[in-house]
């Protein structure tokens, strides 16, 4: 945490609580590599390189009203006619348009979720690592996140055993708890939940009185096979459920900052339109590209999807023949997290874009660490987002195995 | 406030605490009233129907990158780039890009300002009647409005005697206090601070180490040659102001919900990147468009502040056929707050949209109540917006008048 200067106390406490993003911190570093000339190839955050379907642009140039002008606070009709058609029919969820709100991408239907449920002081409970940014939305609102940690050896499942896994959630829980949090595929760990984990949380959620704040955002990115089941197919748990999603990886429109807010519990989305109209609307020609998007054909995300197993399967290769990387070939969305035999992984994470230089070119990677809650976790694991060409992470994969045993070289002493 | 139902407190105190929108909350009786077949004219928000410059969207629709990436956080250099350059040739002040951050419209400024300086149970003083939104963003954040009350027959300005002036705001001041916060001109009254009012709040934030939080969004749209003065002439107190800016009323373009947060004082804007970091950035074809607009030529901006007195003109006429209505002339913002001699001034709006039928038509206004934060205060008030055309506006009014004459002969025994 920082502080402010003594006698010069400025900002707020929960300012002094929020954390500079694990992901986009260390980006001053890769600026001053480009600056000294070299080639930065980005693995820290999860900007996909996949072309943005053309109908977004084009049914936003085609907007023709002569003013741009609010929308509802609910959103667009027509988005939220897609929205809701591709729930019901890919989904097969009886959704209704009053069970969506339009957002700013996927992280304002999280501020808006933890505000709902949480007072300050109240705590969530997220299986970790988690997505960084739910510890900078937590702090804001000033709830604490009570982890349950897993393990890179267990590919960052929940505990195999069943009463294990259930004890692991139990013990989070206090009287402050008011939600679980995840995100599934899992963002930075690519892990997907089983049927069981899925049912073990719904179980506990149900029991304790809990709502599930579920971020969905990479459902369309699972691989090999792997059954994927949403949090929405739990029809006894309609009402403790909050889905979180976003065009954003979807359709490769991350600059668009179109998400939704999802319940089927009717009080929780009447308060939500409180949130809702103290920010008047969400982006209007956003909104309408958005909608568009919604009848791309479905090669387009089948495609994705091969493409990006292809990706996973390139860095996986490079990593099994890093000695001493342990992780395990995640089954969903685009991020591998790993622990490397670096030590401090955020100082190698600088020394890597700031020092080392293969042919013109290094990468920048996140250092995992804060993507725990726990301190001193963490603190030898990367996370590598492989939503980047084959090319580049052929050459990106053999940096990093370049960089992790010149690293070695200098810091670990031979035993 | 709201309450949850008994045994079943679902959402935060927060949530409860939030108001709903006075100016959107009488929306769903508009709706009906168009349902039953008649056309509503919306007086209600602050919406100009002036057209929005084409550069924007022709700047949006010539994007051409294949993939719509995230952007920094801080904002796309070209929009900063032109901000920096508006502030500088236009209002002589020396600001660089890293006092600039662009937000989701100015609300998502005033958010950031809010939760930068405020911890829950913080207080901010606000003059009172003020934009109605001030309250749902205090409430999200737990920070309590302490109101400085203005009156309608005062042009809603601060006491003109400068002793009694200081006092009411030195009043409002405990040790919680973290801001002054208003809007200038003003919404929802329309009025211009003078050179003396400003002094005298810069005076008592700098003697009693207060921030100034400025919305100046308004601040082109002032009239009569009333001189304007921005907070960012005051050069003493640079490190102490914040102001929230919008292209959404000058360049009448709501729907693009670009807006900015901007402050000299370094410390406030380091902090403030890491809130714009949890929600990764601003919509990316938005700020493109944005930063086109800043070379609209100057007579766009002179022609819609001609338009807009005209009809400021226009309403204030038939406000002025009103027996008993209370005003003052605004000299600058779209906007008259007006005390009625209708008793409940929300029942009078109900009642107006609804039921309220002239050759077809009625109008839907904003009650002024949700505007104040002491409780009882603008009860018989309502604020109008002219942002919309002259023959509108004469319309508009003759049903005013008309529900006015209708209401108290229902409502007001004779005397």
């Amino acid at each position: 945490m920082q502080k402010n200067s003594p006698g010069k106390c400025i900002v707020s406490h929960r300012t002094l609580a929020m954390p500079v993003s694990p992901i986009r911190g260390l980006v001053p570093h890769a600026e001053a590599a480009v600056r000294d000339g070299k080639n930065v190839l980005f693995l820290n955050i999860g900007q996909p390189d996949i072309p943005t379907p053309r109908v977004f642009f084009d049914a936003a140039a085609s907007f023709d009203d002569p003013v741009l002008a609010y929308g509802g606070s609910h959103g667009r009709p027509e988005l939220l006619e897609a929205i809701v058609g591709h729930y019901r029919s890919d989904l097969g969820v009886p959704l209704e348009a009053r069970d969506v709100l339009v957002t700013a991408g996927g992280s304002e239907a999280l501020q808006f979720a933890v505000m709902l449920l949480c007072d300050p002081g109240d705590e969530i409970i997220v299986p970790e690592p988690f997505y960084a940014n739910y510890a900078g939305v937590c702090a804001s609102a000033q709830v604490r996140i009570v982890p349950v940690t897993t393990r890179a050896e267990e590919g960052y499942h929940l505990p195999h055993d069943p009463s294990a896994r259930r004890e692991a959630l139990e013990k989070a829980i206090s009287d402050r708890s008011k939600a679980i949090l995840l995100s599934h595929p899992g963002n930075p760990t690519g892990t997907v939940y089983s049927h069981d984990e899925l049912q073990c949380i719904v179980d506990v959620a149900l029991e304790r009185n809990l709502f599930i704040i579920a971020d969905e955002v990479y459902r369309d990115f699972v691989y090999d096979n792997v059954p994927y089941e949403s949090f929405t197919s739990f029809e006894d748990a309609a009402d403790r459920v909050i889905i979180i999603d976003s065009i954003s990886k979807r359709y490769s429109a991350c600059g668009a900052r179109i998400g939704f807010l999802i319940s089927r519990n009717r009080d929780i989305m009447v308060h939500a339109m409180k949130y809702a109209q103290s920010r008047g609307c969400t982006a209007i020609l956003d909104q309408v590209g958005a909608a568009a998007l919604y009848s791309t054909p479905p090669s387009f995300l089948s495609g994705v999807r091969e493409e990006y197993a292809a990706r996973r399967d390139i860095l996986c290769s490079t990593l099994e023949s890093i000695p001493g990387a342990t992780f395990r070939r995640p089954e969903g969305a685009f991020y591998i997290s790993v622990r490397l035999p670096v030590g401090n992984a955020s100082e190698f994470a600088v020394w890597t874009v700031r020092e080392c230089d293969i042919d013109g070119e290094t990468i920048l990677v996140a250092p995992l660490a804060g993507f725990y809650s726990t301190p001193g976790l963490g603190t030898d694991e990367i996370r590598l987002c492989y939503a980047l060409e084959r090319d580049v992470l052929v050459r990106a994969g053999a940096i990093l195995k370049k960089a992790v045993a010149a690293w070695q070289k200098m810091k670990v002493p031979a035993s």
